[in-house]
């Protein structure tokens, strides 16, 4: 099969676009060169050639001998705008963007189809590991009952901090922020915001559900105290802020980013740093792992490499389980245990959120309870201000637990 | 994009092929159904309709309505037979059969390109782990440098007992065998020829170079003893059964199976018992780490759907590869650090093979020797009888050392 030349239109030049830039200079296999580099700052010495760069995005959206652009910057609507004019140009797309994909998913799906042209954002979702296109080509939804992951890196080197050198939330987010793996705003990281417009685009293509992100709800780190850290060390946890999505019967799905107690049995406890980790769970298989760096300028070109190499043999998402699935509806009707940590002087009678209270403690300052909750309590309580949640797990539904597929297994392991 | 029908002729109707044919019934969005079954036994009672069973395999090649062979036998020699008159016959094929295909490589990809009909095989490598859809969709040569992996469960479950349970080798495979982990003759297994037809499919789709099964070297864990399994345990490493393919200059390409001591940091120290685990070390990636259950009747199960979900959407290898990095060459020109362990009474002047040696220990049995050695050598070595090797490392070469991938990360580093 012979291979489509590239030539792109670089939108950002930071440490992702000159690591690609190198590389595609200098493998001449992938048929991919730059034509075009669009940058904002104008007084940036840059390590190549002038001639490359330009101040002006129509410089590179109107020129046809760009049959691709690449889009490497920060700001979300800026993004969408290139995006937008890129596609209905005939150009295909790939972008690491997952604010701008996350925000404008149905809009970006139509563009697709309207103007039969490739988006492709494998670097947006755990950058080096190919968790989109495997959920895209080799994971039939019908067999897919569950998945998670450490899907952010910022969060996941703080909290290893947290945990190995037994220091505060601040001290190791202050730690995150001089290293440069938090923004002195951290709240997109912190706040689990990062993490779900991730969910959101693994949602489409795991279980072919497509939400706009106010319909994930999300808690995130920020709000963890020294309490919580105790009893997880003290338990032998580790506290990961894990992007959840699973089926709550044969046809709905649900999902929620939320911090997590995760024990040593389990395949997420390994993923420490700005590493990110995936287990998909699958009816046939128990689980599949994936590991790999989650964020940098390498994890992320690596990824941006493979899209461009994909588009070469002319590859585009076909949504399989969004055409096929229609029948599977997102639902929020599920239970929880969860661990809740309360400050004794802001709050009261949060009791009567939980179905079922096992454990309970209180000194002079603060408590906490662990119990079983409905998910649409959770909700509520996340909002209460002194108070803090760690998800222990989520409670299987006896409508999964009777499905299709376990009556599968059973039959199967009756046999083996 | 519509879904191609399936209908399938399917040889063999073990564990997998049951469980195939259930799932398959009740899962209508495949679109694909069994229309017979070829099997071997005629007194074996069968858990379905005998109407679909029959002992002639013309019925099943022959039937025009049929266009997909799925063969799930154990006798290699056989499923080649049937494989090659599917192809013949313009009919897909799935096969877990990796004896087969690495016997039959270059002759299968003949068949494939002369009768433009598919032929896919991931059940045939670590089974759930999707390493060589992965290979040929996601990892770009150019970037690839090397992959190693724990592919064959029987094995790694036997070391995994050794460790464990502080027991022998004959123990643990005595144990594996009753748990039917392990055949009666293991040497398959134990002896690595099981990994090394596994990693000859790799080679094709991770670098594209095609060999025959003795082009590749391969040392199996059945002469390990208690020193060995000692030693191990006192530096606190764990002893795996490691495929490793791995660049040895720009465009050479070296790959052996062979036990190696595997440290905590190491990826692979996590994978215990059935499972397998392979990383991939790419240029801007550092590794990728993949893990999943490699043998059993689910697990193969899962890979074989998952190739017939990507037969519906008329997905075959394109052997990117293959095509694409002719320049490519295997090549055994690089140096190794192992561990040799030797009988006193059997051998002597080993040191003679070695280019350096950093430790030595005797008792008045055996002894051991750890130092470096070319690789010719090493495959000397191990013919001899009294003699046990485990894999510390391998070398890296100058070359490499120097190439351009290393000086492009450290223009980029010097960058970030």
């Amino acid at each position: 099969m012979s291979r489509k030349n590239i030539n792109i239109g670089l939108f950002g030049f930071g440490c992702v676009g000159f690591g690609l830039y190198e590389v595609l200079l200098k493998t001449p296999g992938l048929k991919a060169n730059i034509n075009k580099i669009c940058v904002k700052d104008k007084n940036k010495s840059r390590p190549i050639d002038a001639g490359y760069f330009t101040y002006d995005k129509d410089e590179l959206l109107n020129d046809e001998s760009i049959n691709t652009i690449v889009e490497l910057i920060d700001d979300a609507d800026a993004a969408f705008e290139i995006v937008k004019t890129a596609l209905m140009k005939g150009k295909a797309v790939v972008t690491a963007n997952k604010k701008m994909i996350a925000e404008h998913f149905t809009e970006l799906l139509e563009l697709q189809k309207k103007y039969k042209v490739p988006l492709l954002y494998e670097a947006a979702v755990c950058a080096s590991i190919p968790v989109i296109r495997n959920l895209e080509e080799y994971y039939d939804n019908d067999l897919l009952e569950s998945l998670e992951g450490i899907v952010n890196g910022s969060t996941n080197y703080i909290l290893t901090k947290t945990s190995e050198d037994n220091i505060s939330y601040a001290d190791a987010l202050l730690d995150a922020q001089k290293k440069g793996y938090a923004e002195s705003n951290p709240i997109l990281d912190t706040g689990g915001f990062d993490a779900k417009y991730k969910l959101l685009i693994l949602l489409a293509h795991a279980f072919g559900i497509v939400l706009n992100p106010e319909e994930i709800f999300n808690i995130g780190i920020d709000k963890i105290s020294d309490l919580e850290l105790k009893y997880a060390r003290e338990k032998g946890y580790k506290i990961k802020l894990v992007a959840h999505a699973f089926k709550t019967g044969l046809n709905t799905v649900s999902a929620f980013v939320a911090p997590r107690f995760v024990q040593a049995k389990d395949k997420l406890f390994q993923v420490d740093d700005v590493y990110n980790g995936v287990v998909l769970e699958t009816v046939f298989t128990e689980n599949q792992f994936f590991l790999g760096k989650g964020a940098g300028a390498y994890p992320t070109a690596s990824a941006v490499l493979s899209d461009i190499s994909a588009l070469s043999y002319n590859y585009q998402y076909e949504y399989k389980k969004l055409v096929s699935n229609k029948s599977v509806k997102f639902n929020n009707d599920f239970t929880l245990k969860i661990f809740l940590k309360y400050e004794v002087d802001k709050v009261e009678n949060l009791r009567l959120y939980f179905s079922s209270i096992d454990e309970s403690y209180q000194n002079n300052t603060v408590g906490y309870l662990i119990g079983e909750i409905e998910f649409i309590h959770l909700q509520k309580l996340s909002r209460i201000e002194g108070v803090s949640i760690i998800i222990d797990s989520v409670i299987p539904s006896s409508v999964i637990e009777t499905d299709l597929a376990n009556v599968l297994k059973n039959e199967v392991e009756s046999l083996v």
